[in-house]
């Protein structure tokens, strides 16, 4: 990346791009409130950095050895005020990554308009601050309920515009998965954050598509992915502009042989290991982290106290009503519980993990 | 599904669709030689299938306890003649699953008209069937090279041509990934198999697109994907109709600790347990599936001693100059050792796995 | 199990092990305050459950459906008062597995008197209950330093003498790992606690052997195990008469490829789901289980919110001084904050997880 | 390691040791027909190799960059002769690895005599080589049949018996596992090769033992252990002077979620990625490899087609009788068939894999 001077010129910056442009690379230019930076999208290799490092207006020329680049702690800190990391997510007026835990909640699919709105007035009571609902549900089978979404387009976009109302209704920003390339336009009228579920984290071109838009993106691991492939393929959608992503724990799949005593396997040390690598918040989805419903409360514990952001759980007023993952859902007096206990546990790990 | 009687008129046919469509499922008519066989796609338990099973025109229903109903064996068998599966997948008038190993050969990446010409003329002296290339490349970092295909639209598709027209030079049927959605349509144009690479294979809106197509599909196993899941998911290609569809196995995740000596572990396990469940031929793919040159030849032969249909191996006359994937890259005389030991292995153990 | 009537006799009892006897099993006696359980150890398919129930003395048969029976939730509950487990496990007068979190902290390797001394002085001081210290090391390599253990058994004999006095100059019960059965013998001499690392938690003839021993014993779970696996092997110590079995998650093998951020993945879900399996108390080791200093705070605290009864931890009072994992150790300044949050974090949590 | 002249004197190599030994490390003098090679077991990070080089009687000093350097192909070829790598391991009058696959075959468990004679009868006729029989089972649970071994000592003997002159009646020489330290003592009385489990791959102090032996040892991966951990624990029975080993590839555990198809998924490319680093035979256990019958001929043929030495396969003249693994149990026919497939298959590959 090459870090600008505060006197650069725009001049300066466009001939930067340029020069970048002609070498085959992209340029991302990010204008922080004391300086801009400049990074790269593409492969380097043949790119005359002595060269660059001595045009008008560059301050420094520093090369990043990942491939997570855009998304990295050092290019935020670059781009921050007084060398500090810059500033979090923002959903709407909630930030994400700098203060108390965000919890989004919600049922696993919406189901139809009486289910969400009660659901939602509940999860805002027990002190949720996202409302969540599945319309366009990946599913292991074809022969299985695809979520509304799956139906017809229609039937999607009616599940999309209650979810809007929903969340306008009980002051809730809204999220749901977006798992075709045609679904993210249409999810984007009436969402504000777009999610990308685990069985789509390595699909480019969704992860290109969602990077356009400007959303906030929410990017579930996949349950096979490494640390460092999980940032590299967030990176796909900082390379697009959108750098106002939240990166979701969401369980890997468990080991061994035998009876699966969890669903996945929570990998809550990628929590504090990723803070430190990016400047990107980090959030931890136990529902399906667990697919237990007695376990939620300690995982959601051990999520904060490893330095979550934020959590993202399943709530229905009756779990065991619900079409799909009923057994890992839980009511909103649990939900309320569990917020309770995780603001405490904040408190006590605050700064800790990836502090800059 | 629902096995009708040989006599079974149109207007029976009609009846069942029209029943099970009643009952909020898809029907897929499937129609043999000797009879007709209508499966469901969806949540079957609702259906009543005690009052469909007298309806006039059937012969039988039969319930398949799996995600992957209509790929597999007994629906198959169902359709075929004489209680035989169903016939090989036809690529132009090459069939693949039901004699010799077709061998897929070619460049990792297209890079221009030249390389192509001549690798295409040297793998099919080698004696290959097929020529694969690649256009639209999935990387693990956005800053990779993304072949042809991400540069732009008309590159991709003057690559496209450059397939087409050595394929029709040397009498090759040719292959190529698609990677998003948009690709779809583009290559179909083209090419004569549309690939579906491993990181996609859980990309349930991809597979349904190309399912809509006309073309045979070749889909990869993802690295870190069950034999089940691999199966549930080509079914999503199925549940619209198209089952020609080409299963390779290229590698899985490697186990433990430590330095990685192949790049993926191969399950050749996995091919004959995969060949008793379903009717569609299983290829292998030893470049991807170790990493290294030097063990193409040996887990070549491995492949077609444990079952395979065909190999695909990537191929070029200067492995060294190849931009992707050079260390896994074998010459036109490798080639041809692999496929004279390869014939020979096949005679060996031909009709052992998954004869029916 | 037959559970006995609350006035059977010796006799009853003796009757019931003998039936077991000539039936090929052993019989597994746990006389609790109230009341006495007997288990079988081996394969029950031919044992006439119908007739043993009518016996003089049976109140009851109950067949527990899991490889391990005997240290099952039910077999605790039914030799405990009132339907609650047992007691848990003791060690001198600590108990573990009911109260505050335990913390077990010292050197990965035992170097030298000095060197242990002063480390036992500090660790006792930043508040932790338990000395550890490594004599026998496992090693992936025959060329890396085998501890003090691995030199003669006059060396061996000295460190855990070192150990010993460390332990009562500081007011601290001693654990150590023994790797062969020979160790065994030796260290139960010496130490409180015999621990079985995870590499030979699938050692079920070293299982055994200290299953004959009169000391708690501390089996980690090995990288690659499932939890049944995990249970199941456990057993083997239970089987042999000895439940004072503490278990400990200490990462397993990370899924994905690249660049490794942490040793090894905590499994911290696997914590409540096994205290909800069985009475056997569960602590959780940061340390191997990150394999990185700067982690072990928020994994502490995270896997006491997870529910864990304790932790085992690497210190030493210069971390870059350590032989062995330097890079995972802390100070005893870091130990003592961990404790001071973790105390805290025990009491948001106490009672959630494997409550009864 | 130092590579001695041709001519250094006993004296010369006295004094290579003597230094060694000065420096806390193990010598390990290997004589070969021109020439002796001096390794070295331990920490290398302190030995003077500058100093070692200019001794009398050295040619030159190698270092060996991998922690498997006793096994390593390039020690192998410094003891050979004219550059080749060292014999191959002999079984009485049988080498194995340079030569026609070498099967072993035989019943999972040993249950009496008559049927382990009726066994050894039967697979001798079939073609195999070596009798395999287990006699000390490990097992996952407790409470499973543990072999007769898991009686008492005098079963276990009575079985090591059978064993012994079932070979010797049948020409055969015999293979049984040991599972404990204990176990070895007795084992090495009766059989021709000790056996090392999976599970017990990793136990370091039961691999010392065997290396102790003057006897061949097949050492099976572990089913979670990555290639350089197999090798890295091979390694700790040459470090004892037994560089007789036999490495046997048997199955990793499936990947993904989902209904395992096969018991385990074995890893092929293993065999010859193995047989470039090592001198040792590689063979392959497709049974526990696959833990399905009707894949043996298929996985056997596609071993020896990677390269593999030879095979071990369960045998039953009753599959259906086996006390232990009976679905994974091929009859004696079926033994026929895939060894006369595999001869065939082995002299198409012949001087493919691990050439030098």
């Amino acid at each position: 990346m090459m870090i600008m001077k505060h006197d650069a010129t725009e001049e300066d910056i466009k001939r930067i791009v340029k020069e970048i442009r002609h070498y085959g690379l992209k340029a991302d230019v990010s204008r922080g409130d004391f300086r801009t930076v400049i990074g790269l999208v593409g492969n380097e290799a043949n790119v005359p950095f002595d060269h660059i490092a001595i045009l008008p207006g560059v301050k420094e020329v520093i090369k990043i050895d990942t491939p997570y680049k855009l998304i990295s702690r050092e290019y935020g800190r670059a781009t921050g005020e007084n060398g500090e990391a810059r500033k979090p997510v923002m959903i709407g007026n909630l930030q994400i990554g700098n203060g108390e835990p965000i919890i989004m909640a919600g049922p696993c699919a919406v189901e139809n308009k009486k289910q969400l709105f009660m659901i939602a007035e509940a999860v805002k009571k027990a002190g949720a601050h996202v409302l969540r609902g599945g319309i366009f549900k990946p599913r292991s089978s074809v022969h299985s309920f695809q979520g509304l979404g799956g139906i017809d387009r229609k039937s999607a976009e009616q599940a999309l515009k209650w979810m809007r109302d929903a969340g306008r209704e009980f002051g809730l920003p809204v999220v749901t998965e977006v798992r075709g390339e045609d679904h993210v336009d249409l999810a984007a009228e009436y969402v504000d954050i777009l999610q990308i579920g685990s069985r789509n984290m390595y699909n480019q071109d969704l992860l290109a598509k969602v990077g356009r838009k400007d959303k906030p993106v929410l990017l579930k691991r996949h349950f096979g992915a490494g640390i460092e492939e999980f940032l590299s393929f967030a990176e796909y959608i900082a390379a697009e502009g959108n750098k106002n992503i939240i990166l979701c724990e969401r369980g890997i799949v468990p080991v061994g042989k035998g009876k699966e005593f969890t669903r996945y396997t929570l990998d809550l040390g990628a929590v504090p290991a990723m803070k430190k690598e990016t400047y990107l918040p980090v959030i931890v989805d136990p529902s399906h982290g667990t697919g237990r419903r007695d376990l939620i409360f300690n995982m959601s514990c051990a999520a904060i106290a490893a330095g979550a952001d934020g959590l993202m759980i399943e709530a229905h007023y009756n779990p065991a009503e619900a079409i799909v993952d009923g057994s890992q859902t839980i009511t909103p007096q649990e939900l309320q519980d569990i917020i309770k206990a995780c603001r405490e546990i904040h408190k006590l790990v605050a700064g800790r993990a990836g502090s800059q």
